[in-house]
Order: C-alpha cells, then structure tokens, then sequence
C-alpha cells in the first residue's frame, strides 16, 4: 500500500510532488557542513512523515485524487489506509533513529523529540482545518494559527532537522526555525491564492476549486473582515452553505475577491514572510527557499 | 477529545480499562531495582499509543461502543477521531522522551527505537485482522501471526521498556521480552474463548459475540483445521459469509465447537504459553502475569 501511495514498484511511474521538505533539511545541513550521508536519514524521516499526514488527511478530506492518481484510501479502504498511514509514522522515526550511525545519542533524541513535537502541532492545525469545513466564520487569526500548526511546523522541523544534522547549536538552531515558519506561512498563502487564481495548464490545479469546496483560506478569509460592502456580500452569501458551487457562482466569487483587492492583501502577506527570507544570510538556503516559492509557476 | 477518549473530566468517571500494560513495564521497571518515578514516562507513553491503537482500531472496526461508551469516532466523526488518535500518538512519544531526566540519553532513544518498532509490528497485526474480515479462510500460523503482531508486541514492548528502565543488559531485555510475548499470546487466546464462552455479568463480554459477527479468533481457526466431520461443516457453513449469524444460529456453531473440542485446544495453546511465564524466575513479576490473565474472571 505505502508503494502504492509513493508511486513505486509496479505502481509508478508517477508524479512524485516536489519533495521540498527534505530538500530543504538537506541543504541547510549542508549549509553548516554536514555531508549529504549525515542528513540522509533525518531528510527520509521527514518526508515519510509528510506523507503519512497526507495519507490522512485524504482520509479526512475525502479526497479521491492526489497528482492525478486514486489515493491511498480509494483504492484499499478506510481501515487499511488509517492503518497504512500508522505505519509509514512508526518507519518514519525508525528511519530518523538510524542517525545514530552519525550523530550522537542526545543529538538524535532531540531530532526525534523535535519531530514529533512537529507531529503534535500539525495535529492541531488538522483538528482546526477539519472544523474549518463546518464553521460559519473563520477570523483571520484563527486561519493564521491553523496554517502555522498544519503547514509551517513540518518546515520548520526541516530546518530545525537539518540544523541538528549540521551540528548547530541552540541559538542557530532557534534561528533556522524561524526561516522555516516564514518559509511555511509564505507557501501556504502562496497555495492558497493557486487555489483561486491559478493556471490550470501551468500547476495542475483547476483555478477556483477552492471557492466551488467554499474552502477557509487567506483571500477568503481577509476580505470577509473587511468592511462590509457590494463585493464583501457576494463573498459571505456564497460562504453561508449549501451545495457546491456551480461554475458562475464561483466566477462571480472570485470577482468580488478580485474587486476588494483579496490578491493583493495575500500579497502583501506573503511579501511579510519572504522578507525574512531575503534577510537570511546564507545564499544557499536563501536562493532554494526564493526559488521554491516558483516552483509553483508565477501566477499569470 | 482525547480527555473524552480516557473518560477524563466531565467525561468521566467511567469504567477505564485494566492499564495492563503499563503495570507490567512498571512491575518489570521494579523488579530490576528502578524507582516508581524512573519507570512512570515510558509507563504513560506506552498506555498512551496502546490507546492510539484503540481509537483507529475502533474506527477501522466500525466499533460505536466500548467499555459501554461512546466510541470518539462515533462521538466526534472519523475525520477529528483519526486526527485525535495521531495527536496522541505524537504525545505517547513525547512523553517517552520526558525519560531523558532519569536515563542516559542513548537509552532513551532505545526505548523510543524499541516503542516504534513495536508501533511498526501492531500496524502489521492490524493490516492481517482488517483483512481476516473479508478473508474465505485463515490457517492456523496466519493467527498466530497476526495476534503475535496485533497483541503480543506491544506486551513485549512493555517488558522491554521496564527493562531497560532498570538498566538491564540486552540479554536480560531479551528474556524480559519474550515473556512479554508470551503472555501476549496467552492474553489473547484466553481472549478469543471469552469472546465465545464468556459469562457476560462478571466479564463484560457477550457470550458468542465474536461468532455472531463471524470473527476468526483462535477456536474457530483451530476447529476449521481439524479434519471433515459434521460439527467442522457446521461452523465452515457459518463462517461461509452473508448477514450476521442470528442468536439461533451462534448457538449451533457455539456447540459445533464444543464437539469438536476448540475450547481445550485453546486451553492447550494457553497453558503452553503460560510455561513460560511459569519459568520465570521472578516472583514479583510471574505472579502479576499469572494473576493477569484471571483479571478477566475465570471460564466457568
């Protein structure tokens, strides 16, 4: 089943996603000298993580597609995919204790502990996204707080990881979080605005989706606490429930997103984030972090 | 949720489980010299992700009720329910590393190396128990395999973490482990004739119960072993598959059963485990795994 979900064996090839996270925790650990043999470990904990939480979360969202392919529960059923999903958890940090072979028992033991405090937070963040689905209202802080828990703690255990593995020390360690937190909150909103205004042909993903599954997110969430106005109602009646939205209706949602200048304040915030990008000093890890944020092509 | 799950707060009081297992990693913990407090994190965490185990399980199991209440899926949703259980599986983990102010570290990441792979093996039992439920037939070394799995590795984690609580060396940690097994294995088998011959007022479980819903538990297994006669096609009818069996039709398979001798084979496969826990040579910690397995009452 986990070949399945990895897209292996007999089950590929396929589109893989992007791998970001270990990436990211491979190169900062190289960024402090550690070689590639000394991240390895932590960097295929990380993903065997993030994918378990995928696993998951299309439990939980329901969702019968994932790059285009049947996920995991789709194909072989709730009980074994929840199950499936508990295994890739336990491999994961069986993966990341076989960095004892290159680091200390104490360093190791604060690598585990600090992802599964990560585990611990994103479960949090899940918790708030799945309530997001029923909730009439969703101000901009609780939204902000369930993107910090749900995406930006796994990237911030990358760099933490990846910190760990180049031998840093507290202060460093403390620091790379917080590249990995604004890394996390920029890719997030990012995602979010992809989600409304994206191009299809460039991303894979159907532009408006998120409006038609009256999805929580930035642009949604921030112009419905501005005042209230033409635009703002539109938004709110189309917010208040019911079936999914048809095509028109979500045209005209995205409309008055557009008219309240929704866009621009995602904008705005992600500009916020990527300043600390652009104020960190090691070019390596600043340049792959600037260019992730592309990975995703620019919207048009 | 997680408070609702254990029947904390104003959830509580409620009946609340045996605690089987941290008991015993504490017992062991003691027998070997340690102090109550050097055992008390690996004793949390490990009661914790046997909880884990029980949230998915009764999600993967479509079980509405245990001890009596309100399973959390059925109470919160499968979605919060699956999230819950992960989140307290990350806690399980934290805790566990909380050992870190009584034991060396690379103990600590033993015992945390040792909980995983334990997780790792109950999600293979679960694997094989979720697909028992649509399977035409089950050997006998197939059950043995999934309740070594399912049951008998996370009391062989127990014994293991008491162990090494008390400092043991890694022969000791190996005998301590499988007398773990080998009390899992009694554990269960006396669980599967409880399942079919319990007296529900002193033990909670309806007699037949596991047969009405056509559960491949150790005396069926065994039965379906033996050669052709009529009792043997009386329970291979049964377990052919359709609606569950009705109270009429329990009863019929129940003395198929009782012909063919399943409960004495079981009891066989019982005592040849106990020998085990027998011989050991510690007082403290066979008389707890003796008087244990008569937690749950006696067979009449």
């Amino acid at each position: 089943m986990l070949f399945y979900h990895f897209g292996y064996g007999p089950h590929g090839p396929s589109r893989r996603g992007k791998r970001l996270r270990p990436r990211l925790l491979m190169i900062v650990a190289q960024a402090l000298g550690a070689s590639i043999e000394e991240a390895l470990d932590a960097a295929a904990a990380l993903e065997m993580l993030h994918n378990y939480s995928l696993v998951h979360d299309d439990i939980e969202d329901r969702d019968e597609l994932r790059h285009g392919r049947r996920t995991l529960w789709s194909v072989y059923g709730v009980a074994q995919a929840i199950n499936a999903g508990d295994a890739l958890c336990a491999v994961s940090f069986l993966t990341l204790a076989c960095a004892v072979r290159h680091h200390p028992a104490d360093r190791v033991l604060a690598m585990v502990d600090a992802l599964h405090a990560a585990h611990r937070i994103m479960c949090d963040g899940q918790s708030l996204d799945i309530a997001f689905e029923t909730a009439a209202q969703v101000d901009l802080d609780t939204y902000e707080r369930m993107i910090a828990c749900k995406t930006a703690a796994l990237f911030e255990a990358a760099c933490a990881l990846g910190a760990y593995c180049g031998g840093a020390d507290a202060a460093a360690i403390a620091a790379y979080r917080s590249l990995g937190r604004a890394f996390g909150m920029a890719f997030q909103i990012r995602d979010d605005v992809l989600g409304i205004w994206a191009d299809q042909d460039a991303t894979g993903k159907i532009a408006g989706n998120d409006i038609a599954r009256r999805k929580w997110t930035f642009p949604v969430v921030w112009a419905l606490a501005q005042p209230q106005s033409r635009p703002h109602d539109v938004v709110r009646e189309a917010y208040a429930g019911g079936a999914p939205l048809q095509p028109g209706e979500v045209a005209r949602v995205v409309a008055a997103l557009d008219q309240l200048g929704a866009r621009e304040a995602a904008g705005r915030a992600i500009a916020e984030h990527v300043g600390v990008l652009e104020a960190h000093s090691g070019a390596q890890v600043r340049e792959f972090l600037l260019g992730s944020l592309d990975l995703v092509p620019r919207i048009p």
